[in-house]
């Protein structure tokens, strides 16, 4: 399979578009997403217990099992810790959005992202959205503004898609991401959206779904733990004509290895889209005692701001990472562990069965240039492994944050 | 009871001396504390898995209810992830110390801090101990110079003391501390030693500590775990000459309101000194449904990299703070928060009861401008609180610590 960078309207069936409406300082700012028939939904959500109105919405309609027509996103407010009047904002771009198309606003989700706290201002979505459904497109340019328009701090637009076979038939995905600080928990900054044409059950697409975002963003977050406004959801229309998939057949296998790709590769995107990021970190843990522990390592490694600084500084400061294995809550004997860094520039090993080996700084030095880091893990506690990606934290970072309302 | 800033040689019977042996670059780097008669010994530690080899000593010695005598600390290196030779280099420094005192190596402490993963040069340090002890003094010079061999990155040396009466006998207590990077918990950073010559039984002294660490240095780190090398030691030394402490009866109250001041106070000069930071932040939860759900919250507050670069940044970027409570892991009900800043420049509420109220930005801003600040979210959901501190995040803290072993 080979993965292209389209986007959302690369199944059949669905369109696209992203309209600047005056959220954002000139530029894009809502997006929409239509599906000409309706599609099984599968989603994700964010676990943070402060939901955005759009989330706790969304989930309702998960819950009630409602096929879905059509998503509206804005950029610019991410309608998040806005009491009863977000929620009533948030039904009114639903039922907005659902009027334009004549259809039922059970069939539309909605998402929202940026600064937290904020009414949105409902009047000027309003008018957005019925605006903006007449520029819907289902050529590239569609997809191309809908990804434009979800971004915040995001310096580039994701989109991935892919072409896969089951039945004869040709079966098109695509997706679009956003987030730029997902590589800290608390940003109110991962949305992906992503279509299919393929027929399946919407049970099977959540179990894939469900499955699949465990080892892409699940990986790139500080703790598993989500932001207020997260969300990755999947619309499959059918049109391919396929017959409908409804059980864990090899279709099922075929189609959750693709989903994997696309979920693990707009996942890569964002990471390497973090904010201030210089470098994109690779964790590698494995002979860990249960593949919770490998997980539990990974992503304290990934989320020390210590071991994020030094690899800006191109340190290889490797007694912060082997903290951050200590501190992960992972089950482990210190004495058991190797690491080891590698880029495309060399591989040095540090530490050895708990024992650091003298190692030539300048080589390390050479190798911490590199843009791709892959941080090296082995214990002989085990076979539990895991695999998950981070950035460094630099200067950048900080005045981002220092800033990001203005 | 008045707080001073005396240290270690404020208790009766109690020697110490700071020296420059070649560890670090042109500073003092070793550090001897020495009791004229043997101490009870208390003592909290690192419950971090990868533990520096002087913790893995002190915690035996602590185990096997060793009277101490001597403590002998090095700065520049923490002998953490060192192997089966930093045990013995650490078992080396400690008989040395034995040797010139000519006690027992039972009744000697280590303590290292500094970069992990380096084996410790002990060559260096056994001359500096036999040359070192020459200079202990039980004045105001010996602490001074102790409390500065101790520091790493922190800017300021940090002590405080304080005397109490206990049956009619003047007590005194005295303690250092350094740390500079404990705001973050995984640098090997934080060590704290204090004196006194209070007569008390070992049991109540660890009771003691033990709790009065839960409400100092364990409401400064991000989550309540430590790294590689964090250690509290106190010791009681009796010549005080008030009758034992053997029962938790007023006197024992007495100290232990003193220890907790001197405790909250040490901690509270580690935070100041946190690398980079610009600002202090006291957050103080009260409402939430346990003791717990508050310290989750408030600990979640103080560690967030947003809240954090936010308050560097002087932006009023309150939904920060709300998501860090969403995803803390604590119990609560969004629309029952309320949140308010305070500084000595004004007092301004942000959200009530979960909705987010319209707020000046200047006067904000005004606020802000402040060197403390205090965060208060206030719950609806019971009587649980809590209480912690913490810095902001600064261009100064990645520039420390991109380049921290150079």
């Amino acid at each position: 399979m080979k993965l292209n960078h389209n986007g959302v309207t690369e199944a059949k069936g669905f369109y696209a578009c992203g309209r600047y409406t005056g959220l954002k300082n000139k530029r894009r700012d809502l997006a929409i997403v239509y599906s000409e028939v309706p599609a099984k939904f599968a989603g994700v959500f964010t676990t943070n217990r402060v939901k955005a109105a759009p989330v706790i919405r969304n989930i309702s309609l998960r819950e009630k099992g409602c096929d879905i027509q059509a998503i509206v996103i804005n950029s610019g407010n991410a309608n998040a810790c806005t009491g009863a009047q977000g929620i009533l904002n948030n039904q009114e771009m639903a039922e907005t959005t659902a009027k334009v198309f004549n259809i039922n606003a059970n069939s539309v989700l909605t998402a929202s992202t940026g600064v937290i706290g904020v009414q949105l201002p409902i009047k000027t979505i309003i008018e957005g959205i019925e605006k903006s459904h007449k520029f819907l497109s289902d050529d590239r340019q569609g997809a191309i503004d809908a990804s434009a328009a979800i971004m915040t701090t995001d310096t580039v637009p994701k989109e991935v898609s892919a072409q896969f076979i089951i039945d004869d038939k040709v079966i098109n995905i695509g997706g679009m991401a956003k987030g730029s600080g997902m590589i800290h928990p608390n940003m109110a900054t991962m949305l992906t959206f992503i279509t299919t044409d393929l027929n399946i059950s919407r049970d099977l697409l959540q179990k894939a779904l469900s499955s699949s975002t465990e080892t892409s963003y699940n990986m790139i977050s500080v703790d598993g733990d989500t932001s207020t406004n997260d969300m990755v959801c999947v619309l499959a229309n059918g049109l391919a004509g396929n017959s409908e998939i409804t059980e864990e057949n090899s279709d099922y296998i075929k189609f959750k290895e693709v989903l994997d790709t696309i979920n693990k590769e707009l996942a890569m995107m964002i990471v390497k889209d973090g904010e201030g990021a210089t470098k994109l970190l690779e964790v590698i843990v494995s002979g860990a005692k249960t593949d919770n522990d490998a997980k539990l390592m990974c992503k304290s490694i990934l989320t020390s701001s210590l071991v994020k600084t030094a690899f800006f500084g191109e340190d290889a400061n490797w007694g912060r990472i082997m903290c951050a294995i200590g501190y992960s809550g992972a089950e482990l004997d210190p004495s058991t562990v190797s690491l080891r860094l590698q880029s495309r520039y060399g591989s040095i090993r540090l530490l050895e069965n708990g024992v650091p080996l003298n190692f030539n700084e300048e080589i390390a030095s050479e190798i911490l240039k590199a843009y791709t880091i892959d941080i090296i893990v082995d214990l002989l506690d085990g076979e539990g492994q895991s695999k998950g990606w981070g950035c460094d934290m630099s200067y950048e970072y900080v005045r981002i944050n220092g800033d990001y309302r203005s």
